[in-house]
């Protein structure tokens, strides 16, 4: 079957065609032009799904986007998405019916990470697991026998503000010592700069002492290839807190697979390594058996490819 | 519908006769005889179903067992229930089966408790709700859309062993600083006393120094009654820690309903209402809508009920 998936973003609305069983089939990105307010996006977006339907040969099943915002359980409506000025409460599904004649769902991007994943990445392996984005945030979507848990409102899954430290560091959440602070990007790289500041004979302070806020995770993970024990350490510890948190998912859950993505995540075994045995420690003894982190090589596409497979799933197809 | 509703204790086994419309027709209790083994042990259950039996003037449509020890998917097999002497793997359902004639199904307590509070306590009016058992440990059951929440191997929900603070204080759980170290019976009087010795001019330092052992969690509560403001203060940080896990749950599940039941729960609004303070401020701000923290006032019989009511649960009735 062939369906269409758009990722609404800040700055790019990306589209593909998408099989169901061949994956995406033609994808292209187009500019959101946000600053033009709310009707003038809604009319890209509904650009970006013609641009798709014309390379169609066949029926369009559906159409899935992927949208920031709170999302409403029934996936037609937007909540103040940030970063998108003038949205307010937007039936978003319904307004692109009428424009493109096509059925029309909305979910958030974690949650289409994440059937994204389990149906055309590594997820497709598992018939349960939990997908953790790690970006500038930390997102989160359960994937439970096959099918998205979305919770009562269809907002499950918010991975990055479960505290793990009550009394830890701020980010921009209310969930104060939430994972995300320690694990979104500016935030492992502030914590990381409050380290090496102290360190003024280690590369890092020499590179980035000038401008701090340039200092990324991927300047860590550079430089532990090079063997700077003091970036190994500093990934080690944020490894080891993800470690904590995915105690609290597996216990809540008890889903055992965890499936990571995101550009924090390139990071790979410098930060999954430790995450793994933290966990492999905390957690109660049963839970341990089947315990598995993996990572999700599809990169962005993932999400594309879940906005893609929303109507199917959302159809029980 | 009749069913038999069986819990399984270390000292007791209860026993009743369960109408799904009206609730307890018959109820007793008779002891477990632990020490005797395995063999005797499950002799004895199936007496106590044969006991409930002889009360029934219908047909009984199916057994359900709360038990300790860990339960598998299909709910029939219970491995390594604690203080259990000679207990391995054992298929408590099939042995029962054979003995009663009657289709018999086993879950964990908690769960139990979950599903007594759906089909007949307060939990009757939520379609989702998560249960927070409070007693010698703390333990968890999720409802969501009227069924039990069980994960990938029936173990979800072990919510005392979510942790809020990764270097918090231990308890019997490889999960430091998991809430349970916080609320769990013997964990809060050991906290409470750490504060208490050092007031040595409060009425809790002249009832307890003698023997510090036998503080329990109701004595703060008859000592917060009395205006006593160090006691008040400990349940309210207890409190407090309770919240920061809620906010976990909460996170994860997108389910803003909260059911305690249990011991400690009977201290009321000396926990519940700093625990509702603190979730409030912490939750993302769309959670804080509909979120509610209401106690089970059906004490021990919700695990019975629930138990009771696990045969029609398992086969979607």
């Amino acid at each position: 079957m062939v369906t269409i998936g758009i990722d609404l973003g800040g700055t790019n609305i990306k589209g593909a065609l998408i099989d169901s069983k061949l994956g995406i089939l033609y994808s292209f990105s187009i500019e959101t032009e946000a600053d033009q307010g709310k009707d003038h996006v809604i009319g890209r977006v509904a650009e970006a799904i013609q641009m798709a339907k014309a390379k169609a040969e066949g029926e369009i099943y559906g159409v899935g986007i992927g949208s920031p915002g709170v999302i409403s359980y029934d996936r037609t409506t937007v909540s103040v998405p940030p970063n998108f000025p003038g949205w307010e409460k937007e039936n978003l599904a319904e307004i692109l019916r009428e424009k493109t004649e096509l059925d029309c769902f909305v979910d958030n991007d974690a949650n289409l990470m994440a059937l994204g994943s389990s149906r055309f990445g590594i997820g497709k392996q598992f018939d349960s697991f939990i997908m953790i984005t790690l970006g500038t945030g930390v997102g989160g979507g359960i994937i439970y026998q096959r099918k998205l848990y979305r919770g009562v409102t269809g907002g499950a899954a918010e991975l990055g503000h479960v505290i793990i430290d009550t009394n830890g560091p701020d980010s921009l959440s209310p969930a104060r010592g939430g994972i995300e602070a320690y694990l979104g990007q500016r935030f492992l790289s502030r914590l990381a700069w409050e380290e090496i500041r102290k360190r003024t004979d280690n590369p890092l302070y020499e590179q980035f002492s000038g401008d701090p806020a340039r200092l990324e995770p991927v300047h860590l993970v550079r430089e532990a290839d090079k063997g700077n024990a003091l970036a190994i350490e500093l990934l080690r510890k944020a490894g080891e807190k993800l470690g904590i948190a995915m105690v609290n998912y597996v216990h809540v859950l008890d889903i055992r697979k965890i499936v990571v993505s995101g550009g924090v995540a390139k990071a790979g075994e410098y930060i999954l390594g430790p995450a793994r045995e933290m966990a492999m420690k905390r957690l109660l003894e049963p839970f341990r058996t089947d315990f598995e982190i993996v990572y999700e090589s599809l990169g962005n596409d993932a999400a594309v490819l879940g906005a893609g497979s929303l109507p199917l799933e959302h159809n029980n197809i």
